[in-house]
């Protein structure tokens, strides 16, 4: 296999955007020679995600304008085509996972551990970088984090979203021994965050969404309790709803105020403001909740019943130090199982039917999409 | 003055709430004689707080409408009377503050430290239960904290308030070494956490409020910089108020995103949304806000700077073990000084103009309020 | 069964310690009605431990002589025959496992959580009170913890052995996500130890004994590796053989100095000086390390190694709040299988066999011993 | 000042260790030109401490050899003379501190925080680099501290051992509210750890070493408390006297197991045995327990101690992000005053003398020597 990659000074291909819903194959040089401490790596697999469904049909990066034309992909695996003179550990031909996000390495966010909040953090496919679907693709050796064995490139290629939920279970939620634990939304991000949970020994994931079909395959890969939400009655106010939702689910699953069946942490992977209110009304005192998806910048949120039941609530954005080493630990240990997730794949050349199925959410099979992945790029 | 008290057996004097706004003066019996592990206290001096306004001038606990009449007060200092067979270290003649929940301490709540979440707490003036506005009191002897020969009985009267101070800044702020801190609402609980903060080493207390004669008495008592809120404009809405507000602040007081000039710490003790908001945005990454002051039970918070800086929000509902035995040393200490937050005190008799004055925020002297005592009630 | 319970009132069945290696039994009053908190269970099994049998062996509590006679046991599981009049959620007839252990409630150690360190503790059969090897045993109704009908009553007095290592590895060692952890000694307590590490999701549980046959019955049980310690050669220092114990743990393991495959954490169950020593030699940087076992009073540590590697050494001391509700629904749930731990069972009336056998460390079968049993006593 | 500096280019001077208690002038080329995120200062003053003296003594770091000839020096303020092309936020003229470890920067410690325990650590005068002791020095310019105009480059030079100190007091011992803290050893770290216990808010600092006259400057300077440590007894272990003399300190000074006169916090920087076993002696239950200092490999500790109270006992190793600006912060506050430890300055050309002096622990003028510094080497 590795005898088709592109080598080091190959032409190679790549997928730009070139504006809205606007994708366009191009041929072009590759990385210049690593420096000493980097690698060059030929991206294999890459996997699509929201927020490069919301940069393809929006061509925003939160809500700023993004300078387009540029290479998109961040949830990458790859082969090692070269390594920097003082690179260790890491040689050509090693299948990687790629963390795309690089920190400067020297102002005090870095060095204290906190390189996702660096100011010159450079980030594939979103502060001006171009991403990882392309045929060659340089960065620090350091990013470059090697699977074992047992777990495939295309597994490698969802360490990234994986690393978002490894991130929020452990370091965010800091998961308490044998928790009870409510994840709002069963999208990809919401399905790895249960099964990190569940891999963390979590006592009951509790799945609530509006998609009876997900619920179904989240109770099939890792739920011990699903929960169809309702929907708003006529002339019901969200916070009305919230709190009457809130009655239903522990009604309906045996949540208690107290002890062994209250709710320890409540994970929002949903970005729905009814969502992040029902959550707070399900917590037991001075349970946490975790907002992982990412809404509207302002949401109505109980303040009261934040202060009378004491409860924390967290942000959390990307993953740190330590997070992808784990995430590949998970996987290889037989913990998380990733194929699952991955319902559709595209040949390279199909790139556009992968962005196209994801934002249907379905394939032309009529399938439903929960993880789409674009194979490996031709080699010239 | 021992020997004018109200002994065990006595007709006491009592303050009722009987409606809203409507105090009435009474004369009862005294408390049954003490359990083993009990005493009887002659309350001294009762401090008011907003939430005896509140009770006072609705006649409501949060939402719920209380059962009229009983007796108010809840901040309180008093002289131990009578001790039950088992307790030690408490004698009659002993100076105390009074601490008025009482949690039924077999509950798991209670058990682990948090008996501030006690389903079957029983507190002054709250739940059904009597307060401290009486000739005599009874209550557990634990709940008895005994004063240093440096602090008056009418400083002892504050400590109810000041531990909910002091909980807010180490429990649940967990106040980190030399931060800088923003309190927002320099009434007496604000006031008691902006002095709070600086004996435990804050390095910049920064008081917000709106009242710039409020904001004089903050800069004079403890804070390190005052900011006077600015009135919003019209037709701007809340929330564009709010960052503009926090832009403000910033550039006024040199604060900076990151580093020794950022804010680690924001305590809102003002219950207005638009000071939440502020807070939120005044914060630097992984910074940490407390939510003191209790209003709507719905707030606009802006979610996504929660999720992007991965900020803390906590609430915080009374306090908990070993909060009063702190209060009470850091005033003997010398390290708070609680003298100055006392503007107006009135007789026993002259109970329904200390509400009124608490009402007016000002006394009919016109001089601002900020804490109102009640004094001694008359032996019979 | 119930009916063949004692009653309150009934004249019951007791053994006493009477001095070194003397046990007697005893026919005595019952105890006095139960107060308003309080129940009466009656003791249906016993397990003995370590503590028994240095009693039984010495009639000394730590270094200290105890006042014999006393009623011996604390392992104890029960039904409950009689509750006060205010006791909620507790009735005749249900199965419970009893904590052996009564704080005050009222001093500030109680009130924060941390009972275990109650100047006024009464700990069964230690603090100079009866135990639970007698026919009736009243205790707070809040120290009866209901069993699941999924537990049976022999595992629920093994629920107290359990709560030590519950929460030696959650509130001690705060066992991290997915930590790999050694364990010294795979005695009784030991083995429990590692049996909580594994339901908590630890990553490598290594159990390390002199004896094989001890260590084959913790991999058959839940240990990921083992290691049969060697013995110190003709010569050698305690801190020489240590130091090349850990290299040879190490190696033989695959043991790193960072990473993933490091040591998180070290929990010490045998009180051997030599295996805390190697304990300390096998941690990562800032790895942390948890005695529970309790040997000599002075021991010699790689203090530089303390320091140099930042380790975290702590100490733990029985159990506190919420604990046993932990222990109970990690074996209700199925993640913690008690069985396999009872060697041996004897009757009532052979209970000094039971302390043979464990003195012994086998039964008269020869077979190892790890946890033995003592029945119910008969009813009259 | 700023003309007299050695500049790019000059041949410069140097002090270097030839072997044991051997010091040599020297005349050497500067150093290469900086890298785009180095600067190249001009070291002004330099400090001497414990370990330099014990490399000075014995040529050993730790119990290696280490090799000869290497320039000494680590405690080190200068001006910087160039910056590379990348480097913001420095410019030549800037008075600093310098930070004497560079971690790679790549690996998992230096990622998460932990740059101190890096295996490629490189440490001035440590690890085979030269160190500060030189015309000129060269080092990453985020490794450089920019000194507040009210702090001297006399007092920069101190910010590496006052770093240690504060690394001790917040990250390790992250030292409670109020704590009551006792520092073993009266020597330049002790002191500095006990400036800042005060300054972060320390209740209590109890000074305990066995010089009476350093124990009076620690009071004269910032403990509220000392006492000078009594000699062991003819034929006394060390064990019997630790015991003793912890209960000779509790008595003396009114120290109680529990609550507010009770020891949260022991910090030793003495690196005795016995102060080691003290200090646990003294700690509340849940007390916690720091070595700075740093002693024989192996000592003798009470164990049982450690776990029948729960306490916490953690190493610590230099300092990891943050410190330094917190330190120089202090300093730049007022809350620590460093000049009155500088007992004795020299001469770039009397650097032996200044050796000397830390040697004896006094200068040739008999007075004791507490912070001993070196003086700007000349520039040609």
């Amino acid at each position: 296999m590795t005898t088709n990659l592109p080598q080091p000074g190959d032409e190679i291909h790549a997928w730009k955007l070139m504006g809205i819903e606007r994708l366009e194959r191009e041929r072009r040089k590759g990385p210049s020679p690593p420096g000493p401490y980097e690698a060059i790596v030929a991206p294999q697999w890459n996997g699509l995600c929201g927020s490069d469904m919301h940069i393809y049909l929006t061509a925003l990066l939160g809500e700023e304008k993004m300078k387009v034309p540029f290479v998109l992909g961040h949830e990458a695996s790859g082969i090692v085509v070269e390594v920097g003179s003082e690179v260790r550990g890491l040689t050509v031909g090693d299948r990687v996972a790629l963390e795309p996000g690089e920190g400067c390495g020297r102002c005090e966010d870095c060095k204290r551990g906190s390189y996702n909040h660096c100011d010159e953090m450079r980030f594939a496919a979103a502060d001006g970088l171009d991403g990882t679907l392309q045929g060659l693709y340089k960065l620090p050796a350091d990013l470059c984090y090697k699977l074992p064995d047992n777990v495939s490139l295309e597994e490698g290629a969802l360490m990234e979203p994986l690393a978002v939920a490894v991130n929020a279970v452990t370091n965010i939620a800091n998961l308490p021994h044998s928790a009870n634990v409510v994840v709002f939304g069963a999208g990809p991000v919401g399905l790895l965050t249960m099964a990190v949970a569940k891999a963390l020994g979590a006592r009951r994931i509790i799945a609530v969404d509006v998609q009876a079909q997900r619920l179904e395959f989240a109770r099939s890969y890792v739920a011990t309790d699903i929960f169809v939400a309702s929907r708003m009655k006529e002339g019901e106010s969200k916070e009305a709803y919230s709190q009457r939702h809130a009655g239903d689910i522990r009604q309906s699953l045996g949540i208690a105020d107290r002890g062994l069946e209250s709710i320890d942490v409540v994970i929002d992977c949903s970005a729905a403001e009814v969502c992040m209110q029902t959550g707070m009304w399900l917590l037991r005192r001075k349970g946490t909740y975790v907002q992982v998806g990412c809404g509207p910048l302002y949401v109505k949120l109980p303040m009261r019943i934040i202060a009378d039941r004491e409860l924390t609530v967290k942000g959390c954005f990307r993953y740190g130090p330590g997070v992808y080493t784990r995430a590949i630990d998970l996987v290889s240990r037989g913990l998380i199982d990733l194929k699952p997730l991955v319902t559709h794949k595209y040949k390279w050349e199909d790139a556009v039917k992968a962005f196209e199925t994801t934002k249907a959410g379905k394939g032309e099979d009529g399938q439903m999409a929960i993880k789409v992945m674009i194979g490996p790029p031709p080699r010239a």
